[in-house]
């Protein structure tokens, strides 16, 4: 079956502080035509930082479900920035743990039906502490979690958020096979 | 640390047919205020269905990405509808297996900076194959493959939907448990 559709034009709707909305005409396999609203995101990185058993994560709250929620250290690329970089500045920011070597854990489709965005998953066990410098409109609370129990929090659902989820799972696979 | 923000007001910039975007006002734990850009999302239900030590995948052409890319079956909620009887809906529609038993695998929050959806992840290994009933404009290659390969397709970067890492990540863990 032929999957691909073709754009036939596009508009910004909104043009935000983090995402962009776009709608586009495309032109389906079957020549007939809908459209699609795209949210455009500059991608975001993130560190999952292991030591001693432990997972560093942290608590945030996350307007869209005005709640708090568990997540790894992540933020957005700045423009042209490459996402090791980005993973190191948001872990430091956040969290005051400066990474040494990061390895490449893995990369994530958020929600491919509607935005863009990719979030780029490193691993660290390789940070010293250095103290935060959170922006004065950042409120993060950051604390290491022992691996058994964050896999007990996804289990649980305390842990939701996909990238962490992600991370947590792909880290304990690989460190089993 | 104080987290909570506390919602001041609230505009709806754009209602389509996938994504509602608005715009609120918030005011942060330090008493400033701040914008918040919120996609507002149905939902949506996947199914993680086994069969014989194979997962039952899609390829999928994702406009935000312009390419086609691997997932597990899912699609967004209707209004009211329970996640479950989504998640057996879509995975009839798209596949054509129609499952018997589902059980719970995890709920994922796709990107929490920015949505609010979230997506209900079930298991199954209880399914019969009934026929396809695609919409017209739907386009959906669906295939078995064999969980050994999905790891090595998550670890190369070939699969990256995030709810499709989680799922597969989170199945293989709960059955080496």
């Amino acid at each position: 079956m032929q999957l691909e559709e073709k754009k036939l034009s596009s508009q910004t709707l909104y043009s935000g502080k983090v995402v962009t909305l776009e709608l586009s005409r495309v032109e389906l396999p079957n020549k007939k035509e809908a459209l699609r609203e795209v949210v455009r995101h500059p991608g975001g990185a993130a560190v999952l930082l292991v030591n001693d058993g432990k997972i560093l994560l942290e608590r945030q709250f996350r307007f869209p479900y005005d709640k708090v929620i568990w997540e790894i250290p992540a933020g957005k690329l700045n423009r042209g920035e490459p996402p090791a970089d980005a993973a190191r500045r948001e872990l430091e920011e956040e969290t005051g743990y400066r990474a040494g070597k990061l390895e490449r854990l893995v990369e994530v489709y958020p929600s491919p039906g509607y935005t863009d965005e990719i979030i780029y998953v490193f691993f660290s066990d390789d940070a010293e502490y250095v103290g935060t410098h959170l922006d004065e409109d950042e409120f993060v609370n950051a604390r290491f979690v022992d691996i058994a129990d964050c896999l007990g929090m996804i289990e649980d659902g305390q842990i939701c958020d996909a990238k962490t989820i992600a991370a947590i799972l792909k880290y304990v696979y690989d460190k089993n096979k």
